[in-house]
């Protein structure tokens, strides 16, 4: 196994990689990130070792999550997540065949650039979108629009499907759950998309994503719901 | 071989795909989407074939490529990309290891997910970001910010190296020539970007290259200039 760290800010979108390697059994260093809210942006890490400018070497936007691998650098879910499934190939969670691959890299792409980089993007950190600070309120209002309509997008992708890809577990759903838990988080409304919701709690009720979800000291989305 | 329709339109992003299934000879069948500019949108084919209803039900947000397989449609270009790879897998375009492929998707995720999505988005439709058209200048104007910035970051990720992962052509040299056209088509100053040219250059001077450039009806970058 190559020595792998991971870092993350609790309850950001590295949540998705510290899950995965935690269910998959695969050693690794953590090193936890500060995250300003304020300054909306990653000040350094919890444990004094990095600041600001030595994580910019790592990911030079300054985005969570990094991994390292024996030294080299992945960066974006859509490697990373992949990347990490590969160290257990038996699992099949970036697609069995060529076909499965690319729907999974799709769901990535689609979860990463277009719901978290642009609908998040807009709602976390108007300030990527405009200087103005004036029209921060006009770029989150429509921020939260987007991710509303994104959410109801996916419910209709998944069209009802116990797996957004195939008959089985990929890293689809894993990334589906991030989103199903922000969405529960920030306050929208998910009761109307139950394939998204079902998918979610599968995935919640895992040892592993109960494990990671308190390692980062965050509720768990279902909670005491479990069958309900 | 399956049965592949590249849905695309002149000059998009469209142009990687539409430059690997004839670099790879690939028997496909293409159809051109009509964009109106005013209504920054994909109207329906060429051909008359499809309407705009049409394609939504190809591709829900109305964005440029699709591929069909056998019926079954992919979407995004970090998921079409190493679809259209697998079908030659003696070239490794994909990567050739798990680093290898990570390092591709990592490319691939930045230059869709950030480039693409978020600057050049905000420079090509304002209007996804505001719904007030007196703001839209001042959000272009960011947008070509961005795009200058990420440029400026693409060539210190490049480091000088020869190709943008390990030694070989990956999908990531050709998804960089869109980004390196865009960048000269719109009038930024690429010139101190001399990885990312020599990049792009190389990948200019490829028959299925010159050929699907000419099939779309655009221009080379390097023109005649080549071996300056």
């Amino acid at each position: 196994m190559p020595d792998i760290t991971l870092y993350r800010a609790n309850g950001s979108c590295s949540l998705v990689a510290h899950i995965l390697l935690r269910e998959l059994g695969i050693p690794f260093k953590g090193v936890v990130l500060d995250y300003s809210f304020k300054e909306r942006r990653i000040t350094g890490s919890q444990d004094g070792s990095l600041t600001r400018e030595d994580y910019l070497k790592i990911s030079p936007l300054g985005y969570s999550p990094a991994l390292t691998v024996d030294g080299d650098i992945i960066l974006e879910n859509p490697a990373i997540l992949p990347y990490i499934a590969s160290l257990a190939p038996e699992r099949g969670l970036a697609g069995k065949d060529p076909l499965d691959r690319a729907r999974v890299a799709q769901w990535l792409a689609f979860l990463s650039g277009t719901l978290h980089g642009h609908a998040y993007g807009m709602f976390f950190s108007p300030d990527r979108f405009t200087d103005d600070e004036a029209l921060f309120d006009a770029i989150r209002q429509k921020g939260r629009d987007k991710i509303a309509q994104y959410n109801a997008l996916i419910e209709r992708m998944l069209g009802g499907r116990e797996f957004p890809v195939g008959d089985a577990e990929t890293l689809a759903d894993y990334y589906l759950y991030l989103f199903y838990r922000w969405g529960v988080e920030r306050g929208f409304d998910m009761s109307p998309h139950k394939s998204f919701e079902r998918i979610a709690r599968r995935v919640e009720e895992k040892e592993s994503v109960k494990e990671t979800v308190k390692a980062e000291g965050k509720e768990l989305v279902f909670g005491g719901t479990r069958g309900e």
